[in-house]
């Protein structure tokens, strides 16, 4: 077995395979053409030699790097810290694998780290890229257009139809060629308010999330969506404003019994906001629903299962929101590819939103 | 200003600062031979126009991508489970900041994917790249050693002075050009069973870590180093095989307390086996330490401080050790461009071992 001495040659699995090297170099680089037996005769033998491609060359012939960046917009410290962000990228993973896909995380300490994430993706080292956490005075989304590569962003993006990096102005994020994924982040704080309004209680608060971020202002609509239509519910002192963490969750709710007392339900943004709302309401003798009843937003597990009490909450299905963006962003390429077309062409633009449920535990 | 129109050119910096374009090339490229006013005008002018420069081609002067790769052998859940990984990246993200350049965390699923990762990283996407967690059968250094990228482990590896990928056996992973950077796994396990020693303890376990790794097999021989030296002290019972993880120590002390219920200490392999064996110890009405002194290793914050009871435990510097390694990478790379070699150096050989504290709390 000569071949298998030093690194075996494009030339060595040719021989094994009893093909062509150009057969050999068609199945290797993804292209078609090569029927199904023979195509697998080849694949055996570069499993069976382990042979490794050279990248380089295969790259300037397919202009794919069988990469893909994620990008989450915010510091290293918080990505490892918030339990939403490794649930997208387990999704995200398996289905990035699952097409042999390299997973390429190109974490930061903060904002000004993002134009050499820009550089990075403008540098020609991934096929596409998966952005999420935006916020909306952020410059990432106009950096990353400038730099050309197809996107697929978790949770509408925040700026408007003229695809400008718009600052706090309210807009669809639909604009020509923006790809999203998002769940029905309105619809379900509807539905969690509602439940509470269903209760009887009359003193309905809102611990909004952070609300330079597009999922933090929908749930925000949503609680107003419901409060508008209830006679005499509204009052702007229920509003807290928050930014998704359990200590934001804790000081929002500490403000909150200052200023209203007589609060008698919370609807928290996020389950880890409702871990430190539950946590102030307990401190202060306060009765979780009998006092107070609780809403969170995700149903994080085991956050919300464990919680004390238990946590009524808005279910989103965070691992499939992942594996979704991976398989848009995916298809898009494999689109651009199909057309013979050297550069991939964007995935079709448009925003796909997965539905929500309210999950009643203990908490209300 | 004509210069602001569009995207920036180099030939707007130079016009901007009065400078020749070489003289931009070179203060961008990081190159030397440009006195500090000049070069103070160019950065100016670059910031002002908010000049980017083409990667691509700066690439090709520099062979520099100003990207360091990650690359934690272990399947991308495990990473986000164990906060040791966490800590880590923290470091190492907090020294490549500091030197602008990006961090490009490569995830995996599991070991199938580390071929695809090797192809990744001699794809030149990247100057150099840091590697921990590595297993004693796993591929991966030999494929990323033919990937000629220069690279500092974390955890003496555990191949031979050949440089080959070893099995089993014992070596001491110093062969030529490899760098690493650990702590001392040895020293730290010796002083934890001293102490127990010390508090007159006679039937002393060690519940291990995955002994495919080094740091397992050093904190085991340090374990055996005292025992060997204690008169009758020594039983092969009193050592199970365990993960690294809670579960892996739960199974781990019922297994030992079903063999060895007249076990009065143990010497966990990390915090998280600690963790495992405090809850099987108190679910078997066993008093900690009382009736069974515990001693982890890490000293994981917060979940060393906040066991029950708070466990004693060998610190290692876990977020230093991340930044050590980024240190030497970098500077073997600066060394390389230094020489003015086009190629960038692997960083000097040789290991750098971190020192162990015995961190004394109420478990031991």
């Amino acid at each position: 077995m000569t071949e298998a001495v030093s690194r075996p040659t494009l030339e060595a699995v040719a021989a094994r395979a009893g093909v062509s090297r150009a057969t050999v170099s068609r199945v290797v680089n993804g292209g078609d053409g090569v029927r199904e037996p023979l195509a697998e005769r080849v694949r055996r033998a570069v499993a069976e030699l382990g042979y490794v491609p050279n990248q380089a060359a295969r790259s300037l012939v397919t202009r794919r790097h069988d990469a893909v960046a994620v990008v989450i917009a915010e510091p290293e410290t918080r990505v490892f810290a918030d339990p939403f962000f490794a649930l997208q990228l387990r999704g995200i993973s398996k289905e990035l694998t699952a097409h042999d896909n390299q997973l390429v995380l190109l974490l930061t300490e903060g904002r000004d780290d993002h134009a050499r994430v820009a550089r990075y993706l403008a540098g020609g080292h991934v096929d596409g890229a998966l952005v999420f956490s935006l916020h909306l005075d952020d410059p990432l989304p106009g950096l990353i257009h400038d730099a050309g590569v197809p996107t697929v962003f978790g949770g509408r993006p925040g700026w408007g139809d003229d695809g400008d990096a718009a600052g706090h102005t309210r807009s669809t994020g639909e604009g020509p060629g923006v790809v999203y994924v998002d769940c029905d982040n309105r619809g379900g704080a509807r539905a969690a308010v509602r439940h509470l309004v269903d209760l009887g209680r009359t003193r309905i608060a809102h611990l909004t999330g952070a609300l330079d971020q597009t999922s933090a202002v929908d749930r925000l609509d949503g609680y107003r969506d419901v409060m508008a239509g209830v006679p005499g519910a509204s009052d702007p002192r229920l509003v807290v404003e928050s930014d998704f963490t359990p200590g934001g969750g804790e000081r929002a709710m500490r403000a909150l019994l200052d200023r209203c007392p007589d609060v008698d339900a919370v609807f928290a943004a996020n389950d880890l906001t409702a871990l430190g709302a539950l946590r102030v309401l307990r401190a202060s003798g306060r009765r979780v629903p009998e006092d107070v009843a609780v809403i969170g937003f995700d149903d994080m597990l085991p956050v919300a299962m464990e919680a004390d009490p238990p946590l009524t909450t808005v279910r989103q299905d965070i691992e499939e929101m992942g594996r979704l963006m991976a398989r848009l962003l995916l298809r898009g390429l494999a689109d651009g590819r199909d057309r013979s077309a050297a550069m991939a062409q964007p995935p079709p633009a448009g925003g796909v939103i997965l539905p929500t449920t309210l999950i009643r535990r203990a908490s209300a």
